[in-house]
């Protein structure tokens, strides 16, 4: 069985949040579908063991926002690779609320989805929430991020049609590869890091003792040379 | 409610095939994603009303296709938009059988994966079903066919960087757009319809008689002048 089969399934990227009372919480997905369109019915799967799962079991409600091609990595970090239970994800975040008091984001999200709960499926180590949409709203006009997007951005990697793209064999000494060990971002000298203003043809060993990975947050003794 | 907000989420585009004893059966879906990956899950939605939903209740198999970005729009019609219970919709297609004995496309299909059914879940208009992976094969390497895509070459859009892209207002007369009021699928003079060989710069009104939707099959009388 080659289980890489399934990375050939296409999925956007999106934050999924919820609430309970006054706690609020977010989180990244790439798994949420619609069902039915009349009523419009979608479903997502999140992980037990995430905060977001408690909140949306509690309240009954999830939102959905559809990030667009443009979002950052550093907000992928945050929503992706911190927990709810450490910090407050949506600290320094424009974000606004749905009808029913759901956070959503303001400057990512192409649209806001509002859902109750259904059905709420027991899937082994996820649940799957069934819900029946009480609120839409398209924020802004562009491209979705997609995941094998994201993949791409994350690896470091352009496709040889942009101008930054490098060959291979045109790379220069010092212009090594480094990969975070923790997230799997890959820090490419070629493309710098122009979110936190390193410019490209920077080499790793030349980045600021405090730039860390833009997706995680993790130091840079965190990386490792891979190429 | 702007259920346009739905348009932003990303998809897929897959044939998921079952069988009943030697009866076989496939159908176009874009609703598949993945759960959990130990032991390897993914779930499907399919209408309740499909012969494939019917297959896969009865064997408690199905298997997914995915499709490759190349995949004609003919291919897409005949699993798309006819009916298991009125043709065979395996004839003239090149397939293989799972290990199970469930077929897969050979041609455009980038990966097969083979699933048995450990849930069904009644979600209205249509089923989910849970599928524990049996087994799973890459087989080309390619871009996948996504959603959008497919929606945009059906739109017989072309994106302004392809060499065919014509700006709205150099449109000539005599090259007005065409909709299939079956399927939607738009017939542009300024791209033709290659795959059938009709050469771009071909106005609807040449096209032969004998012409039909390579999408869903209709006849020219089913097309009405959009633009």
């Amino acid at each position: 069985m080659d289980l890489k089969a399934l990375h050939s399934v296409s999925y956007g990227l999106y934050v999924i949040t919820s609430k309970d009372g006054e706690r609020i919480n977010g989180q990244i997905a790439n798994t949420v579908f619609q069902i039915s369109s009349e009523p419009p019915t979608i479903a997502i799967s999140i992980n037990k063991q995430n905060l977001t799962n408690e909140l949306i079991t509690k309240s009954g409600l999830f939102a959905v926002s559809v990030l667009r091609q443009e979002t950052p990595l550093s907000l992928i970090g945050q929503f992706g690779f911190k927990s709810g239970r450490d910090v407050d994800k949506f600290a320094g975040i424009n974000y606004r609320t749905t009808p029913q008091g759901l956070p959503y984001l303001v400057d990512d999200a192409l649209a806001s989805i509002e859902a109750k709960v259904i059905q709420s499926v027991d899937a082994g180590t996820h649940n799957i929430f069934i819900g029946e949409l009480t609120a839409a709203e398209v924020l802004k006009q562009s491209n979705p991020m997609t995941y094998a997007y994201y993949h791409q951005v994350k690896r470091g990697s352009t496709p040889p049609s942009a101008p930054t793209y490098i060959k291979e064999n045109e790379r220069r000494k010092g212009m090594d590869i480094y990969e975070c060990t923790i997230c799997g971002y890959e820090y490419d000298p070629a493309e710098g890091d122009p979110e936190n203003d390193i410019e490209p043809g920077t080499p790793f060993a030349e980045l600021p003792d405090e730039w860390v990975c833009p997706v995680c947050g993790a130091g840079k003794d965190a990386f490792e040379k891979i190429g």
